[in-house]
């Protein structure tokens, strides 16, 4: 059978793209930038959207929904965060169109201009502590510890489906806290649920670090950030909680009177994941043949595929097979058997191989006689013959096992792809010949990791937590530094 | 304890908005037209949410999710869409922002003006049928059934929590077909999905119907809604399943090949339900103690608060509840137990009232040592002294009653309120003087139907499905009629 895929040797990218489009994940739409995510991949999305909902529920945290629209003014109240977003985004002027009075379809309605624009949110930090504002009095009120699922907007030029897009889903987390002491352990709550969520159902491993001033989000004081590394060698952010201190507290005029009866700012984080992560699924395990997918995250666990070439045998074969479908489903195992007698087996195992189904299960006539299946794994490829007795059993098993295979290989591959360099010579060889993550001493200024982001382009992913301290000397000017930080090329 | 809700007998509009704000179901944003939904009202829109999921997987849905932007141009391309949907929404017509050369914040960078102006989705068909169109070849790429949860924004002048604004919160299904027979089965399918919901899971009697020509979707052959009764008489319509024909796959040019290789256009179905059923619930139900929930949407189905004067007290009641909570929780019974220390039982009594919680259980020392709790139900207001053995049963058989008394409720008050009529002044004297659902006979005509809604500001809500038909004279023209039809004020 023809490879539909770019090989990944070939371009990596392209393969990407490929494998996107092909695997029925996303696509592109007719509005420059915003995506169409199609039924397979919207159905992981929302494997991830249900883990992650329990995760902040057990966290403590509560849904809610604001305002897709933003009043522009409410931008300009924080001075940072108008200089990160209120640049490249929608901005809606105007409420009515009207028919065109020479005839040519609709036009915009000259008189229906808004007396202020409205922003199509590229995060909600403003709009909501704009509302905290009225929920929030005294110390009893706190901390208020709201979450959204939503859908942002950004104007990015250059797009790609899920890693970059102009509009993308993500569920950002607004909250509020009596002392700063409590803001910043919810900041660090939420970045071990991320990794948390990254390395048992993404199966990807992650570094949790926080950012430099640099890469730090608009308005925080400190930003904690879950780093990936694609197959590529390329990183990838994952996932971000902000400590904000008082600022938005500040620029929306956010006090309260703690229990000495004093009146305080409130202090806030915000943390969030997007659709992304889709990306990072895809890109850290997928193959030539396409996607692999995590068993805990796969729409499809199990496909049972039946082989026969007349109707009595399908008859036989559908017995076992539903009764398999039967036993699997108990165990809350989500399992299709495809009987579609359209599509030939090879056809259905190249498919179900391309969607990334972790378990692939075939039975034959002379199966039944020998009371077997075969079973065939997604992530090594490795085909098996196995007893029908027992089988569940062994599935949960292999679905486990699959889920640890996944995750050990991609902490593998990052353990191989880490580099310690000690000169710029040497970090710009590994970056250029190597890739992945480059451990290197920096002296700590603004000025030399943006040198070297130009000249290089990498930039620090993060100071890792909990780093180990070791004195050294920045790569570039050779001042002193205590510890190594984590630089790489990233998405 | 002071009534915090303006009285029905008041004013009933005033004691919806009380009531929403409240029982912190949600409030008017900065945005004008645009509402927050806050955390508890949001927990009662996700459990409808997870219900229709549900109920959409079961007749072989899929979801995905697509652009919130639309090009201007795709509203012209549908004749009567364009004239319902393209009017009043929001247009975007810039993509960057930039700091005021005056120094006065940030402006709207001139440069940065779209080519064509996009407008955030007031329902999407438009964008869903130019990307049907490369999904679609031949018959067995169809039936298509998507349904995604999405944000639209109508830009409506006059806004009600819920009821009317700005953006609000729905999903919207989008089906395709290869013939028309399938296409209107799967519009009839939805409406019964809708009713089955409204009445099984909101608790609330809809009449499901066919809207005349000048009620319908702008672009639809035919659409079927749901209509429900509030309780100050007048109707709110909580759901729509439009019947497309080929009207979009002959704008958007969407062919395919059918089984005997000729080429024809896709039929077309859509169908939502929105937030909107969020005010059905609290119309239909509330009193003027606050919010009355069926069990099943109720984000808390039962509340556990103790009656103690000592912290030993509180200790011993402890055990005892979080016994029952556990047992109930093991049914699946969502319960909290109130232990907060700064409320009163009082307090507690008239807040868990308001916001609706179905089942009360008080516990005191007394009842400790006869082994019993006092329940309150909330649709009753009633109270019984219950043994706390065997006491799980009790509150599951409970719970059921309260469902089904909610929903006896209403069915009661909607029969109490339907009048049929036979002359335009009784017509008219209904309306005024007792309101809800007037059934009359109509000539027909959009002509009359226009003539009567200007005069008595009622419209025709529905014809009812499988209709009784009668020989009549219309109310306004005297014309003959075949069959009564449902009139009423509505929201």
């Amino acid at each position: 059978m023809a490879k539909v895929l770019t090989p990944r040797s070939e371009s990596y990218s392209q393969w990407y793209n490929d494998l996107v489009l092909k695997a029925d994940l996303a696509e592109n739409s007719a509005v420059r930038g915003c995506m169409v995510i199609k039924p397979y991949g919207y159905a992981i999305w929302e494997k991830m959207q249900s883990v992650l909902n329990r995760m902040f529920k057990e966290t403590g945290h509560v849904n809610a929904y604001f305002p897709l629209f933003i009043p522009k003014s409410f931008f300009s109240k924080e001075a940072n965060h108008v200089e990160g977003f209120a640049k490249e985004c929608a901005v809606v002027t105007h409420y009515r169109l009207m028919n065109d009075p020479n005839g040519k379809g609709i036009v915009v309605d000259p008189d229906a201009k808004l007396e202020e624009e409205l922003i199509v949110r590229p995060t909600s930090e403003t709009i909501i502590w704009n509302t905290y504002k009225n929920w929030i009095q005294s110390y009893r009120d706190l901390p208020i510890k709201c979450n959204q699922w939503a859908n942002v907007v950004r104007w990015e030029m250059r797009t790609r489906l899920f890693l970059r897009t102009a509009e993308f889903l993500w569920q950002e987390g607004h909250t509020a806290h009596d002392t700063k002491e409590e803001a910043i352990e919810e900041t660090k709550t939420m970045i071990n649920v991320y990794a948390d969520f990254a390395e048992k159902y993404l199966a990807v491993p992650v570094i949790k670090g926080v950012k430099t001033a640099n890469e730090r989000f608009a308005g925080a004081l400190d930003t904690y950030t879950i780093e990936a590394l694609m197959q590529d060698g390329k990183a990838l952010q994952s996932g971000t909680s902000h400590f904000l201190g008082q600022n938005f507290a500040k620029a929306f005029d956010v006090t309260f009177t703690n229990a000495e009866g004093k009146i305080d700012y409130v202090w806030a984080t915000s943390w969030g994941v997007s659709t992304r992560l889709m990306g990072a699924l895809i890109m850290a395990h997928s193959d030539d043949n396409g996607l692999v997918l995590p068993p805990k995250l796969a729409p499809i666990q199990v496909v049972i595929v039946p082989i026969y070439k007349s109707k009595e045998e399908l008859e036989k074969i559908s017995d076992v097979a539903k009764k398999i479908v039967s036993k699997l489903s108990d165990k809350n195992i989500e399992v299709k058997f495809d009987d579609n007698d359209k599509k030939k087996p090879g056809w259905k195992f190249a498919e179900y191989e391309l969607k990334g189904v972790p378990v692939r299960l075939a039975i034959g006539t002379r199966d039944l006689e020998n009371g077997t299946v075969e079973i065939a794994r997604r992530d090594t490829l490795e085909k098996n013959i196995v007893a029908i007795e027992g089988i569940d059993k062994y599935i949960i098993d292999l679905l486990d096992q699959i889920q640890n295979n996944i995750f050990t290989k991609a902490f593998k591959f990052r353990t191989e792809c880490t580099t310690k360099v000690d000169n710029y010579a040497e970090f710009k060889k590994v970056l250029d010949e190597k890739g992945g993550f480059v451990l290197a001493h920096w002296d700590g200024t603004p000025e030399t990791e943006q040198q070297i982001k130009e000249e290089t382009k990498a930039t620090i992913r993060c100071i890792p937590l909990n780093n180990e301290l070791e004195d050294g000397k920045c790569i570039l000017t050779g001042k002193p530094s205590k510890q190594r930080v984590i630089f790489a090329r990233a998405y």
